[in-house]
């Protein structure tokens, strides 16, 4: 079976911040309320998701997650007001794309 | 300034063989006629272009390229009929989808 698939990112000044592993990322985080238990749950070690957020609080116009680091649950972390808004825009904005993408899926025969 | 970009890739049974990287090889095949030129314009190696084109023969419902290696020049390299339509194809999917997500940034505030 031959498909279009079409990937989103948001860039500021032209360098992606967020894409769709980041956005996995920050809705596991708000799920969890904690890094630690959201790199478990998506199989990465806790050290590459503090770097992603840490890329994608400084990349972004603001932070899209406030962090505690240590503690014995490895610190709290939880969305920003602008990082739970972005999050919703990239949803929609991704809805849009791949009802495009299955039209197009549709209409092809590649 | 705050964007969203979109790229698109081409899958057999669930499995990427052209995206956008890829898609600029063919079109640099389609001008130089060879596949040691166009490794030179996209600065890669030429057995880094080799591999890609492999993969993508491989992994397509049919050979996007006719490949023949070796000789003075690096052999010369075509795309197949194939080639040629999935990659007008390729185009025209993604020009519809960019314009799509031009209408978006204009939309959006993030």
């Amino acid at each position: 079976m031959i498909e279009v698939d079409c990937h989103i990112s948001i860039k500021k000044n032209g360098i992606s911040f967020l894409n769709a592993v980041r956005t996995e990322l920050l809705k596991e985080v708000a799920l969890c309320g904690s890094l630690s238990a959201a790199a478990k749950k998506l199989k990465i070690s806790y050290q590459h998701a503090w770097n992603m957020i840490d890329d994608m609080n400084k990349q972004a116009p603001e932070p899209l997650v406030n962090m505690q680091r240590g503690g014995t649950n490895g610190g709290g972390a939880v969305l920003s007001v602008y990082g739970d808004r972005i999050l919703r825009e990239y949803g929609q904005i991704e809805a849009q794309l791949k009802k495009m993408v299955s039209q197009i899926n549709v209409e092809i025969n590649l």
